[in-house]
């Protein structure tokens, strides 16, 4: 009998009263019962966002939200500061020459983290950058980057701090007013606990000044005319409303833990997965920087890595991600986001065990397993 | 004991099936399992168009789909024909502008339909019109349009014609490949018969020579995009997976009951509300052109329409719709469209009657349930 565990940085699995509660009859958006699920939800979202400013929402998977951040604050001709250490951030490389805004890129060796002082240094070098793109959490290399210390640089100058919280938002710390970052994009199928499709956008004051100038065409991913409904409790256009319903019941999940117990459940998963590979003798991708929303491992020598995640998932069940891009291969990834606990880290690493060893990998079975009760007993 | 019956043009009722379905818990999409269903519902997608090119699919509300036919297609300076006649038609225009297109209007009046003949002189007065906006089922009017007769004129001609079909797709034909139409737009809460947050566009080969040479600026809507990571049964973005496996459910249903016989169903509950509304004494407020997806209802005199519509929903709990922008309160609308059968409509016809009588309309009580049922006999 085959059980499927998700351990996957998005989507991630959903709580079963997050499922149901989007199972029920489909009801119309523009009613006072669906209205006030959309209050709810509004509310909810600045509470996991930690700002008390707008979070848009927008029917889309996250990118659209990235989009979203560089249509409405910037204009052709403007330069944005794009970091660019993987998968991800090579995107706000590419939205940028899609709207014809000049990337000023920091190029960062994947499984690095960008810098504040690399920051800084760019910033003064290129006079009149008007938006700094980066990324929380950088899916593809499993790396954190410091977004607290780069706001502290950024909120000096006269660009907006726009930060890809897809990866790790309500799974890793993003004080959004506290730091005074001014756009934080997140998407439904990581930290939310939800499927895919929706995405938010939360705007700052700075950020809302910079949308008033912006010439960039827009019109599905408009800020503006988001918040002009918004103040009526609707939407522009017709929302992916069961999604919507289940945000609803996972953001009050999320209010029910807690988000600081919610931080910390997500530290302890990911300090179980990074002590459980040491055990086993495998390296960390970004030893330096490995974020709490998804774990990148590098694949042994000898062993096929494509092989043992289709290994896991396809005979065992158990869902992790290989590389992407130019990792493929050359990592596997484990995530500890949204609805997981201990024993769903305890389960990823027992099959990892178990199909490494049959793979021919040479360890003491258990190892893994043991370090990582160790974490959640600590 | 009150029982929600939702005859609201978008979103529309959702089989239990397809609900089901989206509540088993999630997987990954970039598996063999995932792509199975998306593979399953892109071959199910054109048999709905009824076309034998790509249906791309997007994570949208049904507007994204029409912003990314009008920034795939066409350039900032081009000139585009747009028909208006009702507030999704106007919103061909705004997206033209949204992007430096030059919109030509053709201003229809509410409750009209355009002819392909007034489309024929425009385009012979105005060269160089590289595409022609149209919709098939104006919802907010409830006009249906001869969008084949406009193919007929169009494809003699440089221009892609272009036909927003969000209301309308599987409950009215819209042969795509026969009539010669370009870009055939969808959404999925409407005839799909699953809730909102998936689009779709189909593009013939005359749409694609339009999007090479294409300037405006596009990331998330890109159709070349889309169409490569459809090569590999992917998508470029992590897609609103609930949602298609939603569709292939749903997909799954129209293709047992048969497009044409679906679309029968469609004419035959459009032809009871129309005939109910007749008995009752209430007028059509587009007689000539009823589409049969939705049809929209004159208030009569001394009624207050929308408390009509609220009276329905709240104490009786069928959702109708009241009338949207400059016909707010002056009729009221009733969709036949997706998962509705004759008894939907009886309901419908029925809270009609009761709520009517109560608010002093005069009408012999039952005159609209029977014409309905004459219909749905004969």
């Amino acid at each position: 009998m085959i059980k499927s565990y998700l351990l996957t940085p998005g989507p991630t699995p959903v709580p079963p009263d997050v499922l149901l509660g989007m199972a029920r009859p489909i009801i119309h958006h523009r009613t006072p019962q669906f209205q006030r699920i959309l209050q709810e939800a509004e509310e909810g979202l600045k509470y996991v966002f930690q700002t008390r400013g707008e979070v848009l929402i927008f029917t889309s998977s996250g990118t659209g939200a990235m989009e979203a951040a560089v249509c409405n604050l910037l204009s052709p001709g403007d330069k944005a500061l794009a970091v660019q250490g993987g998968k991800f951030g090579e995107r706000w490389t590419e939205l940028c020459k899609a709207y014809g805004v000049e990337p000023v890129v920091l190029d960062v060796e994947w499984g690095k983290a960008a810098s504040a002082k690399d920051i800084e240094q760019l910033l003064s070098r290129n006079k009149g950058i008007k938006a700094v793109l980066t990324t929380l959490c950088e899916t593809s290399t499993g790396v954190a980057t410091d977004i607290k210390a780069i706001a502290e640089v950024v909120k000096k100058t006269q660009a907006a701090l726009v930060v890809d919280a897809i990866s790790g938002l309500g799974a890793v710390e993003c004080k959004t007013d506290e730091w005074g970052v001014d756009v934080v994009v997140a998407g439904s199928q990581k930290g939310l606990m939800i499927p895919p499709g929706l995405a938010f956008a939360s705007v700052s004051e700075k950020a809302w000044k910079l949308a008033e100038q912006s010439k960039c065409p827009k019109y599905y991913f408009d800020f503006k005319a988001s918040r002009k409904a918004m103040i009526k409790t609707d939407t522009p256009f017709t929302p992916a409303l069961t999604l919507v319903i289940g945000l609803n019941e996972a953001l009050k999940i999320i209010k029910q833990e807690g988000l600081e117990a919610a931080i910390a459940r997500h530290k302890k998963m990911a300090k179980a997965i990074r002590d459980a590979a040491a055990a086993l003798g495998l390296g960390l991708f970004s030893a330096a920087a490995s974020s709490d929303a998804v774990t990148a491992i590098k694949v042994p020598e000898g062993i096929d890595g494509e092989k043992l995640v289709k290994t896991m998932r396809d005979e065992y069940g158990v869902g992790i991600a290989g590389g992407q891009s130019e990792l493929k291969g050359k990592v596997f990834r484990i995530a500890s986001m949204g609805y997981m606990n201990q024993f769903d880290i305890i389960v990823a690493i027992s099959c990892l065990e178990i199909v490494l060893s049959r793979m021919g990998y040479k360890f003491e079975l258990g190892a893994g397993v043991s370090a990582a009760q160790k974490v959640f007993l600590g």
